[in-house]
């Protein structure tokens, strides 16, 4: 067998391109894109190349572009200038950089402009690569869920792909994975001395930089978990709060890892915060337990909705029949997300493409509250890597809408629910990869059971 | 006398648009720009607000643009929708915001296209907010450096007001400074336990993290100082080699520090790094205390450069006469760019006006090797803070040129050269206050002496 080692990056990205050949008969062209300016021109932002790029090009190149055509790349980019190796140093030439991805011919960006004819491209997020996108192919190119002809059909092509991570993608997360864990290890160690939530941040953050990789996405970390998408860190960690962290690392050529744990900022769950957490955690495992190649992801996610409503049932919060209770959507009252999505280069990976990767074909998004911000809807296969992260959260905007207290009035325990004012959210995020036979989960090493977190808060 | 704390961010502001007002009888209004994405739509880099924005709104909010008239200020923003209280929590109101910044008035967005007759502006960096400018203002808006007419008019106001810093300015830039030299002690502690520079960043950034504060730039942190703008990690610190660290922190609202240390990784600086060292901070030395308010900051930029070319004939690594060694550029060969440049709300404050901002009316780029790269060159004036930042490098580029090897061929001692090779970029920068006197060094509390930067690394 081969081992990884083996393996070289030019010959991963000969058989994805390889494989990209068989799904589609076209020419393509891959910007990477350019970094963009913060205060002035001169002052950017850490470049990030286009996940797209990476997939086929292996590596972040600035300003550069790939021709993809029956298995051949290309690839088009400037050497630096003289005056550049002044201030940047010395640069790896075009044509070393072409032998090292294994392109088979390489060319000044100039060139890029004769070899457009007939080419598929997608739309690169920044504008300015946009517009030199569109120049060079002398034709609109649309934001891609509303892409049409060729660049769909690449769209789908690419999707289908990148669902199904290679042997070097596996590799590259699971490095993503070993750092994420180890940066929520040190942010539980962290928690006992950090008077505010930046420091968590910076605790979990060092561990990412120290590894030379960057966050795949803006961290979460707080104790007001019923923001869902918290940017912000200045809260004072006080003994009865629980903590929750969102936070992933980002190899150098894009992967990412994705998770999520939520603690007691006094290393001891309270009573309430650890019944509402084994509900979660129950839903959690039951997801994982039930995944493998064929099940379909909605049931998955249906699956944790029945779980929390039977734990909310069971503690009083919740009055009825589980099942119904799902039916109603009275579970999106405390669990309003989705069970999680694809991760890979993106850490919603392949959300540019709208849900034209996350959904199957003729599916579309749900009317329902429970089930309309499902990211993924598609069955499972061999090679996918998705997250599960089941939650409890009391939103405000949710809980004190009039409406919704009057459809739901009479199914929540109002009086109950108070006793459970400690838990503002909670939410447990792993990343599972589907096997050809079930699952492995490549954040299994993070605990998830409260004695052992609670140890990892306690160092002991 | 009124404190600081007496000073509220409304009245701040109001002062700062009645200055305005005194120097341009215009309506103006500015944009606050928009995040950029990362990967897709949904995954942002963190906001940052133009910096002329918050120069006059004093908040980094996003997706809002003021108006200035006649000391008058008009805040439009949107109030966030009831779906974004779901995902972002409860969101302070237009109007407590308006409140807050002590504006005049406050409209939803959509009022601001009444309101733009004959207005200036200043073009923001994002290409989508450049296009909203342009969609709203119906006309074109250049990049500032070629900006005419009104736009050029408020371009001169602007740089007028942000050249000179007033006492809540200056406040927030000792909050920067104060959190940076915390910065680079951790990153001096550090070292002794650092495998590789990646490890040394996160003991920066670590501070500057849980300060909640964000880096003002790109760190720049090598054992490769001779590449100016290296922003690469991943080299294993050996103990002979020099660290050189660039890195400065910003606060909330934006204002930032820039400060720069080099120090022995090994903890004591070998004779040759000790001899080029001590050269490097003679002209740091020499420069700050010259400076004061009528000085011709140019003239502090050959004022290092003589002194640094005295320092190396002095090493026997140049031959000749100082004076005649400047004339000719020859001290440029080791220390090819400025000596500074201005510092506030931008990290090189302004550098979006292009040289409007730096270079006193009429001036212009100096097309000579050892001036050409001078960012900042105007007589000092009270308000304004700098940096001085001399520095020493052997930069391949340079050395190995052709022309510059025949050109400086005899003034050079390519032999006596070769014994530093343990020297590859040394560089000292501290932020110097210019005062109604003289100058206070922001920065003073970080030493620049080796004894007590041995003793920070060492922990002794
Ligand atoms: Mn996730
Ligand atoms: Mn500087």
């Amino acid at each position: 067998m081969q081992t990884l080692n083996q393996i070289s990056l030019a010959e991963t990205l000969k058989a994805r391109r390889e494989r990209l050949s068989q799904l589609i008969d076209l020419p393509v062209i891959l910007w990477s894109g350019r970094s963009s300016a913060r205060n002035f021109p001169a002052n950017t932002y850490p470049f990030r190349a286009s996940s797209h790029f990476l997939y086929f090009a292996g590596s972040p190149l600035e300003n550069a572009a790939i021709r993809l055509e029956q298995g051949k790349l290309t690839l088009f980019m400037d050497d630096a200038s003289p005056a550049s190796a002044l201030w940047h140093g010395e640069s790896p030439a075009r044509t070393a950089i072409a032998h090292q991805i294994g392109a088979d011919a390489a060319y000044p960006l100039a060139q890029l402009q004769t070899k457009v004819e007939d080419c598929a491209t997608v739309l690169v997020q920044d504008p300015g690569t946009h517009e030199w996108q569109t120049q060079v192919l002398n034709r609109a190119i649309a934001i891609a869920p509303e892409a049409k002809g060729i660049d769909l059909a690449l769209i789908h092509a690419i999707a289908t792909l990148r669902m199904s991570h290679d042997v070097a993608a596996i590799a590259e997360l699971r490095q993503a994975v070993a750092v994420s864990i180890a940066a929520h290890q040190a942010g539980m160690a962290a928690t006992c001395t950090a008077k505010t939530e930046a420091d968590v941040k910076a605790a979990i953050e060092q561990v990412i930089l120290a590894n030379n990789m960057t966050t795949a996405y803006t961290s979460i970390i707080t104790v007001h978990g019923e923001v869902l998408h918290n940017h912000h860190y200045h809260h004072e960690l006080q003994a009865r709060d629980l903590l929750l962290v969102d936070a992933g690392a980002e190899t150098a050529s894009g992967w990412a890892a994705d998770i999520t744990r939520t603690w007691a900022v006094s290393g001891r769950f309270s009573p309430t915060q650890r019944a509402i957490y084994e509900v979660v955690l129950l839903a959690h495992d039951l997801c994982i337990a039930t995944m493998k190649p064929g099940i379909e992801y909605e049931a998955i996610h249906l699956t944790a909705a029945r779980v929390i409503a039977e734990g909310l049932v069971d503690l009083g919060i919740l009055r009825g029949n589980p099942t119904d209770l799902v039916e109603m959507d009275a579970h999106a009252l405390f669990f309003p997300h989705g069970i999680g999505h694809l991760l890979g280069l993106d850490v919603h990976d392949m959300e540019d493409f709208g849900d034209l990767a996350g959904y199957a074909e003729g599916r579309t998004r749900s009317d329902r509250f429970g089930l309309g911000y499902l990211r993924l809807n598609r069955p499972l296969q061999a090679g996918m890597l998705v997250t599960i992260e089941p939650g409890f959260y009391q939103v405000p905007a949710i809980l004190n809408d009039r409406d919704r207290r009057e459809k739901y009035g009479d199914v929540v325990n109002w009086e109950r629910l108070a006793e459970f004012s400690d838990v503002r959210g909670i939410r447990i995020e792993d990343d599972v990869l589907i096997t050809a036979t079930g699952t492995e989960v490549l954040t299994v090493a993070l605990p998830t059971n409260i004695e052992a977190i609670e140890q990892l808060i306690s160092g002991n």
